[in-house]
Formats: C-alpha cells, structure tokens, sequence
C-alpha cells in the first residue's frame, strides 16, 4: 500500500487541499503538524525552504498546486482533456491571484501600509473576486469549472478557510454563495469522514 | 488557420512566455502592446482585470500558468505523463514563490520596507533560488525538469528578463548558469527568429 505523509503547520492554508483530496481518495496519510519551532529545524531539509510537502512511499513532493495537479487524475477530479483542465487552470490561477494578496498582507510590515492593505482587500479585492467566483458558479452548475467537481473546489475551499485567521473575514458568513460551496466539499465522501476525526 | 491575439504590456514579464511558446509552436500570432492608459479601459473587459491574455480564435483563456500548460503538449513541451508534468509543475511553482517576491517589492510603498525588501530580495532570495535552481538544471543535464526542454524554460527565461528592470539585477551577469540556460532558450527555433524581429 502506498504510503502518504503530509508535512505542514497545524493549520489550514496550503496543507488542507491536499488533506481534502488524500482524504476524498479514500487514501490513510500521516498528517504531520509542525510547530513554528520545529519549522526552523526542517526547513533547511526541504526542497525549496516551504510546507507543505507530501512524501509518497518516500518520494518528497512540493507546491501545492503541482501535488494537486498530480493527484487529481488518481482522485477523478482533473479535466477530461486539455480544454476541461485548462478551465480549471484558469480558475485556479485566479484564486492564486487572490491569495497572493492575502500573502502580501501578512508579510507587510508598516502598520499603516498594512493597515490600508488590510481595507482594500476586504473593501476591493474579496469583493471583486467572490463577484467573479459567484458568476463563474452559477454558470457552471454550481462548480468552478466544466459544469462538474474537480481538485479546483478542494483548492478554494481548503484554503480559504485561512482567510478568517488571516484577515478576520470570514467568506462564508458574508457570501452565502461561498458557504454552499464550502458545504458541498464538506460533505464529499472522504472529505466528511475526514472533518469528523 | 487558428488565429492566436496576445494582449500585454510593452515588456517581457507575463507576457514573454507566451510569445515565446507561439514562436516555438511556429504560430503567427497578433502581439498587441498596450499603453497604461488603454490598460485603464481594457481592465473591466477582462475576466480578472489582469493581462496578459489570450484570444485562440476568439476564445478568451487567461492565467500565464494555464495558457502554458495548455498549449504545452501542442508544443511538444510537456512531460509524457504524469511524474513527468509534476516535475515541471514543481520547479515552475518554485519559481512562481520567487516571483512572488518581485511582485511584493514592487507592490510595497513604505520607502524603509521596499528598501530593505529589495536587499532581502537581491542578497537572500535570488541567491537561495539561484543555487536551488543550478542544482536542478545539473541534475537534469541543462534542463529544469526530466532531462530535457519543457514550457518550463520558457517560462524562467521568458519572465526572468524583467527581473532587471523591476530590481535592478542582471541575472544573466551575475549567474553564468542562467546566461546559459537564456542562450539556450533564445537560440531555439522559432524564437530565434522571433527576437530577431
């Protein structure tokens, strides 16, 4: 049986979409949860100095989207062909787009800078990108890509899950729209099991 | 014939990669440079308010990422399967977290933070990036992922000669490996002939 073991912190972020899809593939994986202080230590050992990674039967994997670009197609959840995979490409890369802003603001320094960072993205940048997500929904039946699930609602739901403890936004309690897909993913086979433990 | 309407900025950066894979597919495509003025009318007609994107007949597609990765096995520049595509996924999502990086030292207005960012930048990324990234191409004879060319050179080198500009810091001078892997990149067919024009 392969092997799976997920090195990230004990939180959301980049870890959770990789716990969602392992855990949606009916695969066991060892979840290790590392400390802040531990990171020190580890990081030197890592590919590129960053978590999460995932180490399958012994192999060390990195980035987060090239891990879930891999494990879609054992999971069911890529496109059918290069046209459907390029949909969820596209979407995904926006989201990136977004989390990139939230990233920006966490390692901002300056109080006000960070401060005013904090007011656009709640006042400009969410809004813009959930009005985008909402649209992209409603015309693909409900999915963010080809009218069907793929790895890309894992993604955003997974990591969006940060937001509130990075931002202290909370994107299912202000879009409605968000916490049925936050529900749906939920509720996944595999994904549902997993919340529970 | 497939009509292919590229629209971006009047440099390298996000857009280059594109050419490049054009070029290399020996496509003929409308390269429209636009001004930051017209980028203010363009933005709303856009699917995220970002460039670059592409028209393949019409067919608006956006995401550097996705267009790459999509037109990447129509190049002959993606890997035979899935190891092979998540080795270049891997490295190009490194190089994305380097990226990164620019694009927050570009974005920081505190004068004390952007200048100390760009230190960080120029004395401990790049060189931490740099010396990862010499190491892949000597393991992978010249190339970043599986031993042979991929989107993923065109990727680095096409992105990477806006680094000048946006830092100050000429990659190609200070890195005889990346000089190398530039020259390899700009010698190919069709992007000779390209840049020539």
């Amino acid at each position: 049986m392969t092997e799976y073991k997920l090195t990230y912190f004990n939180f959301s972020g980049l870890g959770e979409p990789i716990r969602f899809i392992l855990s949606y593939m009916g695969k066991e994986f060892q979840d290790i949860r590392i400390s802040f202080e531990e990171w020190s230590q580890l990081k030197k050992k890592t590919p590129f100095g960053k978590v999460p990674f995932l180490e399958i039967d012994g192999k060390v994997i990195h980035q987060t989207i090239a891990i879930l670009r891999y494990l879609a197609p054992q999971a069911g959840l890529a496109g059918k062909n290069a046209e459907e995979d390029l949909e969820i490409d596209m979407v995904v890369g926006a989201y990136g787009d977004l989390a990139a802003e939230f990233s920006r603001y966490w390692k901002t320094q300056n109080p006000d800078e960070k401060e005013k960072l904090k007011e656009t993205i709640i006042n400009e940048t969410i809004p813009f990108y959930m009005s985008k997500f909402e649209t992209i929904l409603k015309n693909n039946g409900g999915y963010l890509a080809n009218g069907k699930l793929s790895w890309a609602e894992l993604y955003f739901v997974g990591h969006s899950s940060s937001i509130r403890g990075a931002i202290g936004l909370d994107l299912n309690e202000k879009y409605p729209f968000w916490k049925e897909l936050t529900e749906k993913v939920h509720s996944l086979p595999g994904i549902k099991e997993w919340l529970k433990k």
